[in-house]
């Protein structure tokens, strides 16, 4: 491979390196200078002289300031740069650039499964979920034995599996933060891929009583000898600490009379083809590089755009990753009050990392500055490239079920197995997770389509990559080919037509609701 | 059962129904008067009136003061009785009424597996940990391998388990909170039960880098081309993004061809007679009622003092739950410097609750209070009734290695399985766990001896319930019966004699380190 190098936009100072091996020194690329020193894959080279205080750009954005001279041909590197300042949330342009709605794309289907209350889901599965940590391995032990004992006899049913998750007790029930926790549980309790009604297992003395997160069952009188009872739908939870369930092997075997007739249920559902405004796309990033920016996350942004087109919901998240690139987004709201939400969430973000004396610059992993990141910033204008050109229709805050259609920022933690989490309380039933470093993530409910943004990571993982976009950046492929590859790609695997490398290997992680306030 | 209610000290001006069904109006107690109203058991009775603002008065102390007027006889419930305030930390004595050194009990001792560094665990463990929660699913997907296809030619190791947890990434890693989840998986990498020494798995982006972990580990001068690189100690931690590994299958067969070695050290272990001060016991209670502080805390309160005659280690934990007994606890600080660390525990966590605008009301959850506690007052001075009668000889924060001998505060949230992770943090290698509503709680790393507060509930649950406490509120048992019939129990789990139920069942809960510090 020749040197290459990246210019996203014509006023950047610096290029991208391309080539997997780096660059050596005095190596010439045909839109850079001679190189003055060796620069790894992923890092920037200065395209001309810049001077002490001046801004690095990247994306035509300010992504640093110079702390030192860089002479053109340098390493545009992490100690020659601080970051700069936040967008103010103050000035921010509300909905003045709203982009037109694009041009539908008629008849895409999939073939899911759809529930009773119009949502449809891309599993059939039966996910006993839980009320508080302290039940998660009796549910474990009965999902085992469901796995053995029931499921064969249900053959509709893809798997039987346990929602367990650390929240529920411990922990203070009535500060504000415990509502982005509660109302998560209870959205991940009815998810589409579970049926869209809970079924859950309680202990009975926890703090997240069932009625906390399922209001809306049928209320049991239950015994009102003391004050203090709450009463539960025994329809949907079981709780350990019930008179009539003697110990553990009885509490099991509830657990299996239970999970049963729900199989029954389960059972008799089929998939059927439907049309693309049932799909709810999450899209993340996690382990992130350079190239994110360059490849995969601008691919997944025209496959977005088609989804958008094609009348789905595509959700984009990560506060701390799109903090720095807001100024981009408040304008493509569809209304000002879109953008009074979007910048709301980017308030509330602020003061709780301020709380525990931190700020966004805390995001940014070691794994991303290997990568060539040199900042939150330039990891923010690369990580909003997956949001595509379209509208921000709405705005959902931490754990709220999204309902618009077309593309809507779902605010979540950037965390990847938390903001994964988030997504799917907001409604997700299909999620597309784009890495430079490689990680192994995968989810219980919803297949995971994760795209490398660089071949060398799909060429070492070939039994964990499902997409490379990596030939976008050799030049092998444009963005809207790799675009509209990961959009067949996406319905394929919505469809169950498609096996993913995480459904292979059954590799799910465990949920982690985001819970910012105080355990006890 | 005769109507039956214990007053626990001579002040007292409420006392606790015994009888199981409760007392009905116009019960007549030997110790009490007739009662006006029916009380369910577990919850007071007023032995004399008590007027409006007057304290209600339990274990000789305040639980709270009367917002109505308390006939004798009448329920004294949650909503006749506010809560008081908390001791002040500025005017507390500390160290002013040490206990003396109790007489020694000579000659105990277990069975138990002596480490390299001196430590002895109660278990032989093949634990591998992570520094990530996104690699948690692909080292159970290893574990499960190991144990099919290792385990069999390793005969004297009892498990194999994969240690995960939700920390590691995604979190403000630099942030002053980071510091204790840190500590704590370092130390959970390193427990007896593991052989003391870390086999970790890494990601290798993660912002919690295996060399923060395990900085005591020997480096690797790893490839010098990037200014970010860390190093990191091939002994111990094997990173998947490293380059030599080719995706899923590769990683898992070298997390098995790393345990393999692991497994033929720790094969060789054996146990051996050792002395009771090899023994670091941690007390915790969960689902607490009003039974908790008469029967089962006392009890363990017993059997503490008489494994600290024996030469033990005995920690106490669960911050809120001993807040507002403080002042009961610094007069008995071997010196004023213990006292010192003490009251800073109480003011760090009064200050973090703060942050997330709570206090300590939080803790008590609504099963505590069905089970006839007031409020957390009452709570508190039933659990530290725990900690039996001799001195408080050191205070470790929290995920901080216990070293002291003798009785020892460790820090923790009252949380029960933020508590029993970070008590092993702290290098717990034996649990006693009080519970009076029940919990299925267990732990893979140590035995848990589960010990119910109340008979009902013990013969209700007959497959989790390991020591009945219940017959000291009858009167069949004295206190100094049960704790030492405990401390036989505890030396029996210890010593592998004794299966506990959480054994039997394999109920394992899921790690939660303590995370003060904010989410990315």
């Amino acid at each position: 491979m020749q040197a290459r190098v990246i210019q996203v936009h014509p006023d950047d100072n610096v290029a991208v390196v391309v080539n997997p091996e780096g660059l050596a020194a005095g190596a010439r690329p045909a839109e850079a200078p001679e190189l003055l020193e060796a620069i790894p894959m992923g890092h920037k080279v200065a395209l001309a002289p810049i001077a002490t205080g001046e801004p690095v750009r990247r994306y035509g954005e300010v992504i640093g300031l110079a702390t030192e001279e860089i002479p053109a041909g340098a390493w545009v590197r992490e100690d020659r740069a601080r970051m700069p300042e936040p967008p103010r949330l103050e000035d921010l342009p509300r909905a003045t650039a709203v982009p037109p709605a694009p041009e539908p794309l008629e008849g895409v289907t999939f073939e899911g499964f759809l529930n009773p209350d119009g949502r449809v889901a891309t599993r059939n599965l039966l996910g006993i979920t839980t009320t508080v940590q302290c039940v998660a391995p009796t549910v474990e032990h009965a999902v085992e034995r469901i796995r053995k004992e029931l499921l064969p006899r249900f053959p509709n049913v893809d798997d039987a599996v346990a929602i367990t998750h650390d929240y529920g007790c411990g922990v203070a029930i009535d500060a504000p933060g415990a509502a982005i926790p509660i109302r998560s549980i209870r959205e991940l309790s009815r998810h589409p891929s579970l049926g869209g009604e809970p079924l859950a297992v309680s202990l009975g003395c926890e703090k997240m009583q069932p009625d906390r997160v399922f209001p809306e069952a049928r209320l049991r009188n239950a015994a009102a000898e003391l004050p203090v009872v709450v009463e539960s739908s025994e329809n949907y939870v079981l709780r350990l600490q019930d008179e009539h369930l003697r110990g553990f092997q009885d509490a099991v075997n509830a657990i299996l009379a239970f999970a049963e007739k729900r199989l029954a249920e389960l059972d008799r559902r089929r998939r059927t083809t439907r049309p693309a405004s049932d799909l709810v796309v999450g899209l993340q990033c996690g382990g992130s590089d350079a190239f994110s920016g360059l490849t995969a996350n601008p691919a997944v942004g025209r496959a977005a755009d088609l989804l958008v087109r094609a009348g789905a919901t595509v959700m984009f998240s990560e506060v701390t990753e799109v903090r720095d690139a807001v100024h981009l987004l408040t304008p493509r709201c569809a209304t000002p009050e879109v953008a009074d939400k979007l910048i709301d969430e980017m308030r509330w973000y602020d003061r709780y990392l301020a709380s525990g004396e931190a700020d966004r610059s805390a995001n940014t992993s070691p794994g991303n500055k290997r990568g060539g990141l040199l900042n939150i910033v330039e990891k923010a204008l690369g990580s909003v490239a997956k949001s595509g050109t379209t509208a921000i229709q709405a705005v959902a805050s931490h754990g709220e079920r999204v309902t618009a259609k077309g593309l809507v920022f779902a605010a979540t933690p950037a965390s990847d197995f938390v903001c994964g989490t988030q997504q799917l309380a907001a409604g997700m039933n299909m999620h597309v997770f784009t890495t430079g470093r490689g990680t192994p993530y995968g989810l219980a409910y919803v297949p995971v389509v994760k795209v490398a943004t660089n071949t060398p990571l799909a060429e070492r993982w070939p039994d964990l990559i499902d997409v490379d976009a990596g030939p976008v950046a050799s030049g092998a492929q444009t963005l809207d080919q790799a675009g509209r590859a990961l959009f067949e790609k996406i319905l394929d695997a919505a469809s169950g037509r498609y096996e993913t490398w995480t459904d292979k290997w059954r590799l799910y992680n465990d949920l982690v609701p985001f819970n910012p306030g105080p355990v006890t």
